[in-house]
């Protein structure tokens, strides 16, 4: 078959997971082979790195943390993504590059061609067919992030910041309106499903192999 | 008074560490400001992943083993190296940029040109003073190296690896002879140390302030 790689994007409290299980669900009952995976992590290597990131006791400055991601995606490419796209299968990826580019770029004002740059080295290019992108207004965001329980070093940040990275999302997907599917992440959660399920069956029926 | 960053490089098992505690000792003596550091390390962000790399359980690939030293080292320029120059003070650190040009460039292959470009970011051009590099045959480094324990990660690699990380030390050390002092690591540790010291005092002697 012919493989299709699909990335989840958005602020925290947006329901990307939730969505992602249920496309993960609705694959599985067709018998669809599939990956469902999530940056920082998805390997040894990238838990590791996320609970680094993750950890609000650490002091971590913008050029570091974006090489923390950089180094969990770099593996995940290698470990993950590459092998399950090679087999075919259809990968479901919880955040990936555009997430560097709305937070360390857009966000905490790293230079966009270094990003740009260095993204294009730890990816090797393989950029996704779809990428959702949940969009939600941050201060709506935060507090459904807040009750889920303590808020991380990411989300403790402040809504200026929230802000920026929201733009920056939107001004990606405006850039490349073929790959993203903006929806408003304050609908229905079975119609925000129904509009995901709707693009990805799209790209499904396309498929050859 | 004008500071000074002498940086140690070359394979495990040369005498690094003794070196750097000699000299810091020295300056300790004579009541010379200094800040004693090290790579991947430093800073608490560095401490951690430093027990990434050296996790022997870990399957990191040269990219992403590059991206995490970057990090640790972005992270060691801001928070500790700058502040402590800044200051005026000697500034020693156990390894930098050069272990990254030689260990993932020469040692693993990576493109030189991408390492310097992002190395260049990650230091903001902080280049040492003085670069002291304990050349030592890998065969008699692995061996001092296992008599110290078991063999980390990096130490389990293969010698063909490490004759082309010596190579690579010895080459950034023929394009900048004026940055660094080559010193035969089987020599006598205190002849080692009076070279060193030889070259540091020059440097000390034509500091103002």
């Amino acid at each position: 078959m012919t493989p299709l790689f699909l990335t989840f994007e958005g602020p925290e409290g947006a329901g990307k997971s939730t969505q992602l299980r249920r496309l993960a669900a609705r694959l599985e009952e067709l018998g669809i082979a599939h990956t469902l995976t999530r940056e920082p992590g998805g390997t040894p290597l990238g838990t590791r790195v996320r609970e680094v990131l993750l950890d609000p006791a650490l002091d971590i400055d913008a050029l570091p943390e974006f090489l923390l991601y950089s180094a969990s995606r770099a593996q995940l490419v290698r470990e993950v993504l590459r092998p399950a796209l090679s087999r075919g299968e259809v990968v479901l990826c919880d955040r990936y590059a555009d997430s560097s580019l709305a937070y360390q770029g857009a966000g905490r004002g790293l230079d966009p061609t270094l990003l740009r740059l260095l993204t294009a080295e730890v990816t090797g290019g393989l950029t996704p067919n779809l990428t959702v992108l949940l969009d939600l207004d941050p201060v709506l965001g935060l507090s459904r992030a807040a009750e889920r329980g303590q808020p991380d070093r990411l989300e403790q940040a402040d809504l200026a910041f929230h802000g920026r990275v929201r733009r920056g999302f939107l001004d990606l997907a405006a850039g490349e309106p073929g790959r993203f599917l903006v929806l408003d992440a304050t609908r229905d959660e079975a119609e925000v499903s129904a509009a995901i399920w709707a693009a990805v069956g799209e790209r499904l029926a396309t498929r050859t192999g």
